[in-house]
């Protein structure tokens, strides 16, 4: 339709929001891993791979990438955000704003503020950030550092409901995207290290209403409740602080959990159900159909959180129906997703002191005798060395799969820590809960400390690493075009050869990265999308002297070829 | 000189910092508009014309000009600053911060903060910035804005010596650069909304020591003395706010005085020298060697304290040397600087309503009824409408001369104000000292509320203007390629065809640009530099619908050919 002295040229914010508002439905997001012109979900696509099918950008011409267009974001906190992108527009949320930005040109659209209340820095943990949203039929659904769940007008940034999930005032926070499965809208919950009990709650995407909650420590007289010392469940962990996946097909939600509360086990008592583990959901109900618990007990604050990549892979000679995650724990596990069966674990880290294996036939770690140690000592007279540290062989930056070469790429970390283990009575929030000291970290003799890794989860092997000083702690995004697009803390937006690691392409984006990339096309040429901006939990507690001069500061940066 | 092992490429930051702190003497700083590898100078140049001789970027490739780093500098205050760069680093000077950064890859090297009173921010008029800074024989000079002047060892940004300039709570500030003329280091005062009473310093290059302290106001006895009701000479402005202009041949340092407090005339009475005047002084001891007041007894907020060009033009058939400004009166005048003789004045402006030109015989502007009502009237019934506003015609962001073509590229605006004028005694320090109510400001009718304008100096002819609906609020830069650089409010970095004042090529740089570009060029390559990142008083009190969905935020942009 075209009046006449009415173009979508001469008008373009006007068409914009009017295009952002289209029709956007729930097949589109079973979609939104092979559409390209749309990334309307966390992960770019349901089974969260971050594998892009374009190909206009490759390894032959990358040199000429250049930046098209930058947004200022105007904080200095972190911007560990997936931009989502639908008809022309991006979506943006920061712990402090949720911004619509158009997608050819930069230009910010509208910018809606989260009001927080003024003490809640004081309650956050590990950064301060929002790391993505979801979105359905032109609404936007993100949570906030104050434990709220919002939907959004997509076209105009208005707010539709608002839900508190939890009182932020005992330790817990939001930073994840929420997750669409089914009919309902998913999220869960941050405060491990407060002493918090982890949940997930289930919402109706019209009107906010809750539609199940689901403790994620075992009660007594529930399976898994004996595997707690008495009264621990209630501040025993197990939060949900990144967004889980869905499987469509067989219509199961898997959430991760984190650590126990607090870390320190032997104040925990035994396995402790169900930190550091799979949950396998039914999206209507929130029954937990299987589980899988990657660090039984976790003295070491592995968590299970860490993102739930879908896929198929030929194992045991067949394909199979694969879940995939790049534990902190060190190990690389594949679970068959319709039963949870343990396939493999492997480890991915250069250095593993607390486990010598995983046992196939019961799925358990082997511990060291460090471990063994570990796990029935309250009160230490000096600190242990463990590896990998705290914060994992790989954290919470998310990895591609990319589902053709069917290859893994995921940011590591090489660090190991020191810790002596301590009686804590729980403190008033918000202090820290963990049960121990923690006396540093301890770089490699090498000096790198992290790298990025190509892994090929069939068989447990290293394809390649490409090593760096500081630890890149950015997610990952691979395409067709033989690319791999990650960001280090030192501020480059990277591009390596997929096949071989090396680096192919450098920019310096003035912050550190953190954030999450996204690889999309619009009238038919590609563009890769990347926030700048870094404070993480990692700058502020490794002191690492790499990062020493990098300046805070977020903005949007959007990258084609000249 | 070269160790076995050591190079500079492997210990980059270890050379540069060698290198900054190489010999830079005063005879570099009397090349500096010529030499394209170093800007040693605010002004590129004591001459103050913003040229670079470069052109290997030009009006044939500069559609490749790509980014090649950027380096946030976290904050959202107005980045409205000119980088200096010697021998490969680059010094940024920030209203919080000065920064050193590796002019070749954007990596900060180090950062200094500047460190403020709690309570600063209330005695600011007019944007909290600091606009570039001096450099001689490795150490900078800058300016803080609650009025301290601050030398710093450029290679490891410790301070070197901190003179307080003028006692902030009486309305002083700074935010100018100061100027190295002859062997002194000169600095102004801002204030002029607060009653404060101008002033020169001049410092010892090497200790700081307070070598001359030349008052801007007339007192009674003194030459002048008698152009200001009584006593209104010691809160009545004639502030200092920006960097003058120094001849080394001439040995005269030009300086603008700005406007009067408060600005209502009749409550000054007479001409109030020396507001809106250019000042000659000499270096050595400050005396005043000839004035010249653009705007007598200034009713409007006019200043005089635009930059002040130096170069020579035909005039009257014979080569002259000039000094040029743009005023913010509207008029550009030409006078000829050994002397102070006025040789032209000329409207720039679209619509002016204050004057009907200016009387060569005398230098004095012929006052409209407006102004002559205006002049006498203290206190009125209602508003008028003055054409230009208090903006100016153009405000302090600085012009480009181009001596080859004998050009001047500068931003204008094209706004009138609406201004009732009534008796206000002094307030109590902070609070706007005007004697006025604004009520507001005038959009012109075509909705376009500045252009970048081309004018012949020697004609007094405007060659072509760029309309913007939103007025450029950055310095402008022209080079030997053919190219005017500026930057938009909306974000975008620009160049244009210095012939036509076509737009050839933009960027979007994520914020608004009031930062002043600089050319330069290192190892045979052109780079142009500009930060990104306004707050602009503009932008606090136009209104202007265009900058609705602009975002703070500053970073600093390198750009080369790709």
């Amino acid at each position: 339709m075209r009046y006449p002295g009415f173009t979508c040229a001469l008008a373009l914010a006007l068409c914009a929001v009017a295009a952002g508002a289209a029709a956007q439905s729930i097949d589109d997001l079973r979609k939104d891993g092979t559409q390209a012109g749309n990334i309307a979900t966390y992960g770019m696509g349901w089974s969260q791979q971050r594998y892009s099918p374009l190909r206009q950008i490759n390894t032959e011409n990358v040199q000429r990438l250049v930046p098209v267009w930058n947004l200022s974001l105007n904080h200095s906190a972190n911007a560990s955000t997936q931009p989502l992108l639908v008809n022309g527009t991006m979506y943006i949320s920061l712990h402090d704003a949720t911004v619509a930005v158009d997608a050819l040109t930069g230009r910010q659209m509208w910018r809606t503020p989260v009001k927080l209340p003024a003490d809640i820095n004081a309650y956050l943990c590990c950064g301060i950030q929002s790391r993505g949203m979801a979105m359905l039929d032109g609404v936007l659904y993100r949570t906030t550092i104050d434990a709220h769940v919002v939907a959004l007008n997509a076209a105009d940034g208005k707010v539709v409901w608002t839900k508190q999930a939890a009182d932020y005032h005992n330790g817990y926070s939001m930073t994840h995207a929420p997750l669409i499965a089914g009919n309902v809208l998913i999220t869960g919950i941050s405060g491990g290290e407060y002493g918090a009990r982890g949940f997930l709650d289930a919402w109706d995407l019209k009107t906010g209403e809750q539609k199940w909650h689901r403790w994620t420590t075992a009660a007594p007289g529930e399976k898994g409740g004996d595997t707690w010392g008495p009264g621990k469940y209630e501040t025993g962990g197990a939060t949900t602080w990144l967004t889980g996946t869905y499987d469509p097909d067989l219509d199961l939600v898997y959430w991760g959990t984190g650590n126990g509360s607090p870390w320190n086990a032997a104040a925990r008592g035994g396995d402790s159900l169900y930190i550091g583990s799979v949950l396998a959901l039914r999206p209507s109900t929130g029954e937990i159909v299987w589980h899988y618990q990657f660090s039984p007990g976790d003295p070491y604050d592995y968590d299970g959180t860490n993102e739930l990549v879908l896929g198929e892979l030929p194992m045991g000679g067949r394909p199979t129906k694969v879940l995939m995650q790049a534990n902190r724990n060190g190990f690389f596990y594949v679970l068959d997703r319709t039963n949870g069966k343990l396939l493999s674990a492997t480890p991915f880290v250069r250095k593993m002191t607390w486990a010598k294996g995983v046992d196939m036939a019961t799925g358990r770690p082997i511990d060291t005798e460090l471990t063994a140690m570990v796990r029935k000592t309250e009160q230490m007279t000096s600190a242990v060395e463990v590896w990998p540290s705290a914060f994992g062989g790989k954290n919470w930056m998310p990895m591609s799969f990319d589902p053709q070469r069917r290859v893994a790429y995921f940011n590591t970390l090489n660090l190991g820590m020191k810790v002596k283990y301590v009686q804590q009575p729980r403190p008033p929030q918000p202090t820290w809960y963990l049960g121990l000291e923690l006396e540093g970290f301890v770089p490699p003799e090498d000096g790198m400390r992290g790298a990025l890794v190509a892994w090929d989860p069939a068989t447990g092997k290293k394809l390649w690493e490409a090593p760096s000083k500081a630890p890149y702690w950015a997610g990952v995004v691979s395409t067709a075009g033989g690319l791999v697009f990650t960001g280090a803390q030192t501020g480059e937006f990277m591009a390596f050869d997929a096949k071989t690691g090396k680096k192919l392409w450098q920019f310096q984006t003035g912050s550190g990265i953190s954030g999450l990339p996204i690889v999309w096309e619009r009238n038919g040429k590609q563009y890769v999308t990347v926030t700048s901006g870094a404070a993480t939990v990692y700058g502020a507690l490794a002191g690492d002297p790499e990062l020493a001069n990098v300046v805070p500061g977020s903005s949007l940066w959007t990258f084609a070829l000249q």
